[in-house]
């Protein structure tokens, strides 16, 4: 699958917008959690309708740049290419009888059309073709908002990991305390994922689908081959290697895309709710008129940003195993895996979209307790230190055995273990390598160097680095 | 979990409808294959807030009933309770900021309601008391064009099961023909499958919640307890043991109820599918103006209803897995799992309930075609009748052999069976004895016995038996 | 579906037991986790081969019953039908040419029997139908163990629930403290969640599967619909209304049933973690030697059965969804979606059984921690109480302003809620009013209640209750 | 992220195998479907044993490189390193006290070395690090068969692509005849979505995991992050930015890939069951002794390969999306989904490399039947050629009209379109032109200019091309 030019001059324009009569999605009940960001308007019916519209106006001008349709038929397309002329409704009414949109769509389209030249409208197309690359073009509409929040998102771990490269907290694993870490060194984890998942995103082909009938474009005798790359060209869609109506790899690798970039989004917010969590309270996220209220508590300020960001992200694998799962697809065209894309295909753009914006904001507007991070330390009163202390012993079993015993007997007296160490005359340290050994500051190990490390990373791929 | 009385006469009117500027969802471009049937406007927004609002009313008549609000509050409500009264997207704007309809719902509920009364709207509630029990009643009113739907496509396969008791056909088994079969003996499997799916989905219990801010109604003091059990009856919906917050065993069971029911319409229609295969021919979709055809091929006549069928199912599972997967929830309210439900069991009943109406189609206007059923009965020259004639034999190793050699050869020899069988000395059967071996309705078993079986199981549910 | 007797005293006895050659599964590299309990070795290929066994022998058992093979087979069969005679890896060798495990089985159990009655082994069937009848048997023999373990779970929840039905704590919505409640109230919604899923569990039917090559048991003449009901009654299963084939609702239900369990169980886990938090624990899983502890941490008691309860659980939605997807089979029998059931339905069980039995481990012998639990009902500095002392003052919209600026002002001075109320003038309360509003132990409302009627309905259950 | 160098000179060599104690896994009753192929054993708990002990080996190798452990540490771990000194069924039980059998296994691994350099075992290192290591290298091991299987099903179809360029037959969308495609049209659509898939497999990057307790190396003080490069390059596996602990992207886009691989093979598999059905006949499976047999049916060859493609695909997409959603994992180590994913992983590489294995198996013997083909063409007796006739008519709307009339009039009456046409006098074709239209190898448009680009990118890939 060749890559198409960064930047098609022929890309049409947004501004064949919806009219009034189709103008968009109105928010709904639950919109506001699961629609949010710039994805869900361009996976609504208006942006599909206008992408089908935009593929038959680029196909005749790709047709009549070669001669296969007459010149004359772009620009009488173009005046009938717009969504507002046509009513969804009616559309979607129609499409029931022939299990596809497209189909009426071009009925309607034809009529709009002098009649002399209404044959070479959808010339040598089949309605796939048609809602295929309109698919490729709703979804690269779609990434545009999602990378830009991804990007976002990013953008603020690298602030929060650079700015806490030294921020003292308890490193937790199996929702246990394990041993000191730093919120940059987190921050820098997040920053890594989220890097990660925006590349992957962003590297995913979207490529044209244009094959006739069954896909040997037999309409054009033997010049449909030459029809893909032009209108590749003119949609700023990669170009395949022969008509994939029935190989659906190109819609897997992006629904795979999405379910790994909203996974990522997902381990991101849970972990804020977990450092929001009142017993924590690490951090907190941004407040706002009416923001994280509830009914009935009038004291509550909930995680709304997070817990819409979980919320979404539940959602997602479901999805990508239904489109995994509709791989399976018959002959030339499938009997219903194909057609359950679509919806499914604009649910993972928006709900994915829709956890990338709100992590931004939850990440844009964090707020971070460094104070606390650092008394929740002394939760356990030293035990987390243990392992310093094992090191400074030497590292031996011996060692290992007295201070086992130590915890041991700090967990039983609920003592500091500072204090049980000091009065262990085996134990062969002064009291100021007890406290060496016990400050967390001490034992950060590789953390600023990693941060340093995803921070160059994130640098090198914006472009940002030196 | 006690089950309502049948016919609650409190039961809010559905006259309680939208107003003109929330009228329901206006059919989108693939809402044809999507949103069929009744189910998709009872899962829209106007009727989760028209459900929404009826639960409010509910309550509060519920608790005037028994002196926890003043007795004037019922009929402030009821002119309230209106959902044409309310703009959707305001709300859903104002829910993101708490994460909850419901929210900006109460204060806006309450704006409506004379000042002094206004702290006895949503009494003692919280947000998800309102939202779970909606979405009983959501899913309550979406069940009952589902389960009609179902109950017609069980009726139509009766009529197929009873007219085609005799009709001889292959039967197929790993896509290869087996042994003869009736299509009324497919059609009874058909039958069944249905039945026991319309049974398990009506059985679903949907009970009311309502615990307060985290389960013990505590602002009634100790008679919250009292309340369940009245709004129960008063919303024709079940009781619950108690508050049921973070116990999602009744989602689970009406998403688990709904995939089962989702896989047999799927069953059914992947069988009409091959059916309808061209070098199949069997059976043919009803036809209609339109319906079925092609955007590039004038000749075709697709199975529309069977491929809406299959494209609605195919996504179930999914989402069925997604509602699974969330029933893992903290404490008493949960971070995102608990909202990630509200789409998703919107869409397993739209994309259920549009199944159910797409194979209602199907069913009632299926064309069989008898003869091609005998014809293509023919095509393995008599390979598939090949046990009979071993039973004929004695049914023994030898027999065995003997017959195994004969289906070589004529497989070989491109011969019929009965010919080979006819030169072979070693056959000790006559003409007249190959013949019936041979003859699939001879063989059909206990074929006319299951079909009965099931038709009287199926009468026996409908109240149509003797 | 007619339920079988309850006590079927034919049911073959599983002292045929595995020999030394077949000896059940080996504990494997993470079997610990993910195969405890009683319901692993229920699924594992010998038990398969054992239940496969005892369908034939009880298959041959119903034919000689009505004289449908010689009365001699049994008795012939009787000692074939050893598992400990077969050996597994030559018959999945086997399997891989005729994708079934039964046929090469049915042939090597032929050659034990005397060439005269071998035709009358496996005789009428098809290999899907022991292959059924068999995943029917594994699964009730499985289901034993899990439903005694859930069933423990209920009975611990249980005493948790009375024991602890005063016992205070910090009731939490989206992961922030909300209002009190009690740790035997949220013990009863576990208990309550438990109980149903045990239910549903239990009342799944598993039929018997008999229908020969394409359901009409045609090798039997007429007489074929007379082996069901004999066969279910002979090895405690369910009688189908016709052969199931390519009807795969009963699979479906029990996937799904389990599928619910599954969720339960991770939703009591999921608390149990969340309460054992370094930063919260209220509640600590029970020790032993070696159990919890870390590789890299000398301090650390991790709350591994918790954990793997989840890590069970997370794996059991795309099991079942695996299950949904694949009712969508063809015909007489399916290429691919039916096969795919048997280790998926193993998976099932031997996951949910595993969790099951974690839990039970977990809940037996877990330690609360009453007295933290009232201490950290002070996390909020008396700002949880807050809608109680709305309720003293009235509950109008006033006592809430005046309500909601006491608890602005103790936030943001970091004060607690009573020094800020006493120092108020508009709040007309007593100091003793005060208290009394901010005292958790006054504020539980229903929970009381609540927790003697999910025990009585245990107690219903279980058949314990006067 | 980095790539290793191509051919690690310091890879540990496989000769390091399982002892005859702990001999690979055996055969199981259903692994003839589901463990075909290389991958089984690579992912076998022996094969996970040998890949623990070969990270704890490179680990030391590497820390020793550089200073960070002594110089005879490496020497004394190979003689320990050796899968057949230990017990898996004793590490299995063991390991489900801590949750993980990295804890047990380093212990067993510490009593064989001398005491002295006991504690420079593991050194610094968390089980995660050795676990996710393991894991990297069991996937890359898996891998190697799978990629080889996928390239012999690529190879297979570039054969049957290349050698059927002219072989006509029927395309098929919606399961109904649509025009005519050639069966290399068909196969190279298949080569290209296997060769896609296998690239999107092979360059999926598998880093190495080393963090130690909580991501900062802290054991050893600031010289951890010198220690992942090397690691990378010992095992021949990627170098992560930073620990990736709970960063779970590499996991999911390896199991994205898988199925996206897999979603293919059964496209593959499911044209070929479509096309070897009794009425298609276009193709069989390669046969052998025993292959395809019924134990019902005498006479039936079944798809056994095809079969068992589509057994082990359907069960693909439900494991990805548990590893999608298992990437919410928490803080610095989960509790729950990063377990799961253990025996999750192992059966999507043993699911995908068993379905490519049989593929391959298929593919290499399918046997083509181009007469059928041609034969099966004429089955709608010339309708699916009608779009020529409209194309020669001149391809306006009254050519389409008087078209779709014939085509009205040839089904109504069982016609050939071909005497209809004739006998309409409104046509103003000749019997040549009549011929020439209805002739399809007349009208395969660019079919052979795709075969050609397929053919092409494959060996562009495969290094073959010139």
């Amino acid at each position: 699958m060749t890559s198409p030019s960064p930047s098609p001059t022929n890309e049409p324009s947004p501004s064949n917008g919806p009219s009034p009569t189709n103008d968009g999605p109105r928010p709904g009940l639950f919109s506001g959690m699961f629609a949010r960001g710039g994805a869900a308007a361009e996976v609504s019916d208006v942006a599909w309708l206008a992408a089908m519209l935009d593929v038959e106006a680029a196909l005749a001008g790709a047709q009549a740049a070669i001669g296969l349709v007459p010149a004359e038929v772009p620009a009488a397309l173009a005046g009938a290419c717009r969504p507002g002329l046509y009513d969804i409704a009616e559309l979607g009414e129609r499409a029931a009888r022939t299990g596809n949109p497209v189909i009426p769509l071009v009925a309607a389209l034809r009529e709009r059309i002098e009649p002399g030249l209404r044959r070479f409208v959808h010339y040598g197309a089949t309605s796939q073709d048609i809602n295929d690359t309109a698919a490729a073009l709703v979804s690269r509409r779609a990434l545009t908002p999602i990378l830009t929040d991804l990007s976002a998102c990013a953008d603020a771990c690298a602030r929060l990991a650079s700015g806490h490269r030294g921020t003292v907290m308890a490193g937790r694993t199996v929702l246990q305390h394990a041993v000191p870490i730093t919120f940059g060194l987190k921050a820098a984890g997040w920053l890594s994922a989220l890097d990660r998942s925006r590349t992957g995103l962003a590297e995913v082909p979207l490529p044209v689908q244009y094959g006739g009938a069954a896909g040997t474009l037999s309409v054009l005798g033997e010049r449909g081959h030459e029809v893909p790359p032009l209108l590749a060209a003119r949609l700023g869609l990669a170009e395949p290697v022969l008509p994939w109506h029935t190989d659906r790899t190109p819609v897997a690798r992006l629904a795979c895309a999405l379910g790994t970039a909203a996974g990522t989004l997902g381990k991101v917010a849970n972990d804020v709710k977990l450092l929001a969590q009142t017993e924590v309270a690490e951090v907190a996220e941004p407040t706002g008129p009416g923001r994280g209220t509830s009914s009935a508590m009038p004291h509550k300020r909930n995680p709304v940003g997070s817990m819409s960001v979980l919320a979404c992200v539940q959602r997602v694998p479901g999805l990508v195993a239904s489109v995994l799962d509709g791989m399976v697809q018959e002959h030339e065209r499938a009997t219903g895996p194909w057609q359950a894309e679509w919806e499914t295909l604009g649910e993972l753009l928006r709900l994915t979209g829709s956890a990338a914006s709100w992590l931004r904001e939850v990440l844009e507007g964090l707020t971070v307790d460094p104070a606390r991070m650092r008394a929740n330390l002394g939760a356990t009163r030293g035990l987390l230190m243990a392992e310093q202390v094992v090191v400074r012993l030497g590292g031996t079993p011996e060692a290992r055995r007295l201070v086992d015993a130590a915890c041991a007997r700090a967990t039983e007296e609920g003592a500091e273990l500072r204090e049980v160490l000091l009065a262990d005359p085996a134990v062969s340290l002064t009291a100021a390598e007890i406290d060496a050994a016990l400050d967390p500051a001490g034992a950060l190990g590789s953390a600023a160097t990693f941060v340093d490390r995803a921070l160059a990373a994130h640098d090198n791929l914006t472009g940002a680095g030196g």
